[in-house]
Formats: C-alpha cells, structure tokens, sequence
C-alpha cells in the first residue's frame, strides 16, 4: 500500500461541501471517483478541513491510499484529467508513510475570509466574496479581533451541529486587514470549531458597521452563548488556505 | 441632456464582447437595457474599448446621454439593480460633460494579461486566466517585450478584421513579471490594434516556453506581417484594467 498526499484547490460554489453526501455533489466523492477512473480502486480520502457548501480551498491537504504501486507525478496528472469538469484541481501529489495523516496530523489550520466592500456588486469575484456594501471600519474590527485571539471557550462562534467534543479552542491567529477594495480577516488555529470562522467573521462585520462596539465582542465570548453570535457570515467567502504538519 | 461617465467592471465570459451586435449578449446591449429599465431611454453608450468576446474588464470607462435629470449616485444604484442577474457591475457614476467622451477622449489604455503557470489547471480561477503548465521563464518574455515597447508597425501583432486605419501604433509599457504562481502581463499604450495585445502575450508566451529566442520577436516585428506572430492567446486571460483622461 502506498500513501499520497495531495494539495488541492477547489471552488465549493456547485459542492455541498467536502464530505460526501446523499443530497449533493462533494469534493471528496469527486475526488474519489477520479481515483476510481483512473485505478480502479475505491478509496476513502481524509481532508485538513472538512469545509462547508460553499467554502473554497486554495490548497487543501488530503490523503488517499492506493493498493498498486504509482508515481506521484502520475497521480496528479491522472486525477487532474479525470477532474477536468469540476472545479477541483491537484497542485500537487507526493508519496508519504502511514504516519500521516490529513486531518489527524494537521498541526495549525488556515483560513481566510474575503469580504467585498464597496457599493457595486462584485461582477468579477461573484460567489468568491462577501458582499458588504456599507463602509467597514477595519481598524476596529481589528481591535475587536484581537480579543479573540488566544484560548477560549468559543461556544458563542460554535454552530448547533457541532461535533467538537470541546469548545475550548486555540486561536493563534486573528487579523483584519484592507486590501484593494476588500476587507481580508486571517483566521488560524490547531482547529477550528464548526462555522466559528464564519461566525466570528459575521460578528466582526457587525463591529466594522458601527452596530457593535468592540466591548460588545468581548461579552458575546464571556456569554458563551450561541445566541449572543452576530450574523454568521455566508459561505462564498471564506477560503481554506493551508494546513501545517510537523516538519513540512 | 446629461452625460454620465460609468465605470464599469465586468467578466466577459458570458458575452460576445463590449459591442451591441445579433449573435450573442454583449455588455453594451446589458447596460443599454439597464438604462432603458430604469429611465425608458434608449441610449447608446459609448466605451473606452470595445473588448472581444471573453476579454474581463476591471474598470472599463463609459459615457451615456440622458435627457431627464438624474443624481449620479442613482444612476449608479439603479444601473446595478437592473444589472443583477449580469457579471457588470457600475463601480461609479458622476456627470460629466459635453467635451467628455469614453473612446474619443482617452489618452491611454492599459490591459493586463494573467496566465496560470503550473502544472494543474486553474480552479478557482477557470474562465480568469491563461492555463500554460510549462514553465515559463518570465525573464526571457520580459527582455522580448522591451523590444517592443515604442512606436512601431505593428502590422504582425494585428488581427486580420481590424479597423484602425494605420498599423503603427505606440507602446508605451509592455512588461512581464512573475506573480504568486501566475505570469502576468502589463501593456499600455494611446490606444490598441484589434487583438494586438493578445497576439503579443501568444508570441512571448514562444519566448518564455524557450520555443522562440528573443531575437525572433524582434524579427517578427520588423517583419509587419501576420504570418509572422506566435499563436494568438485566447481572451479568458486578458483585462482592461482603465483608461486615462486628461484632468481625471
């Protein structure tokens, strides 16, 4: 048996998510029928981050196992070919030991969060950003942010479905920056709890408005309360960006 | 009357080009039905460029003549509104006058080119980019566009259907640089020949695939025949960034 790493970059618009599912097309059945195409063999394929409807990867680490022996160069090409009508492209494929594991391995997660905010609607970044059309004060924002950061219970930015045994979280990193035409928010973190990237996101635009101060974060965390979250942010604009491991 | 300068983002992937014309959508026909939406006036609306079919633009300049008086900032938000369902989108509108013309009055017009340089086909940015999975030696096309920089016959980088009544164009910047796995391509110049910006980045693309040497570019200019251009680039790559006026 071997094992292969794979780095992926994918467009969630037309997926319900990374994981394979009953009620719609996932990256991951995409990915694993284009290993069946081109080998024959059904495989079971493990993410960093199993990422919601809608939510892009920009290099989203994944393993398979294949049975046969394969070159590497040969995986990508073969699943890049066999991925053409999708949205799903292999940057690249690398022969790696047992001892890694996509999810389990992962040392820090990245994220990135691409709020479009201007009048005009995106034309070109449609479905690739947030639309915020009312002016965002990116310096409080930032300022709300870095309450955030560190080791809290982040039950207020955890969604109801959440299977994280804990809600005590990590996180590392939080920043909030303008950048042509766009307010980007960087989220990292050893791992993250479901939607709370989008949930802090939707929180922080609330800040950014005016129609929060940034005391008011600080309470939404000390309330440890579902209800006491802003608008969770929609999926379009948040991008997996990176996972790390241990000495890679 | 009153005359409104537009400016307008727009993905070209839908379209047949800027211009109004019977076999397919064009963004001019887009934002003339717009205008007719909310106005009930058939305009004609003039542009900076009349791009091709598929070329994107990122702030294309426009001009429209309305009889009724209308703030500006309406304009905008009803244009947008009445475009939501189109990739264009009115970034601003302010009312200009008379001596102001979209095409007649620019100085310079920039375009820039973007091209997905890997091995893997571009997913999040299919339909934005040029896919060459060779490696392209950015250097290499960047001492061939020097080459080209200035006032020349272009006859060789210029599309059989094109109008313009000389060859001999002015370039003003040409320059190739390598950017976060992207190769990308600025030109700007007074104006443009029919598909010349296309067919530079299809010849240096020769150059940086190391399939041409620098010296046949230059060879290929003085040549000032068609037959002589490298492969023509397809237009899903292709910008027009913005066009220059004098004051503005």
């Amino acid at each position: 048996m071997a094992r292969f790493r794979l780095t992926l970059e994918y467009d969630g618009g037309p997926f319900a998510g990374w994981q394979r599912q009953q009620n719609g097309p996932s990256v991951q059945a995409a990915l694993e029928d284009a290993v069946f195409a081109f080998s024959g063999e059904r495989v079971t394929a493990q993410a960093a981050g199993r990422t919601d409807a809608g939510v892009h990867a920009l290099a989203m680490s994944a393993h398979i196992d294949l049975s046969a022996p394969r070159r590497a160069d040969v995986v990508r090409n073969a699943l890049n070919h066999h991925l053409r009508l999708r949205p799903v492209a292999v940057l690249s494929a690398e022969e790696t030991d047992e001892t890694f594991h996509a999810r389990f391995s992962a040392r820090a997660r990245h994220y990135l969060y691409r709020i479009a905010n201007r009048r005009a609607p995106p034309a070109l970044e449609a479905g690739r950003v947030w639309h915020v059309p009312g002016p965002l004060d990116e310096g409080a924002m930032d300022a709300a942010a870095r309450l955030l950061v560190g080791h809290h219970d982040f039950s207020t930015f955890r969604a109801a479905p959440c299977q994280a045994k804990s809600p005590v979280k990590t996180l590392t990193a939080l920043r909030v920056r303008r950048e042509a035409g766009e307010v980007v928010v960087e989220a990292s973190a050893p791992s993250f709890l479901h939607h709370q990237v989008r949930s802090i996101v939707g929180t922080l635009v609330q800040v950014g408005l005016g129609r929060w101060s940034v005391a008011d974060v600080a309470e939404a965390l000390a309330a440890k309360d579902r209800a006491a979250c802003g608008p969770v942010a929609p999926p379009q604009g948040l991008y997996f960006v990176r996972a790390d491991y241990e000495n890679i």
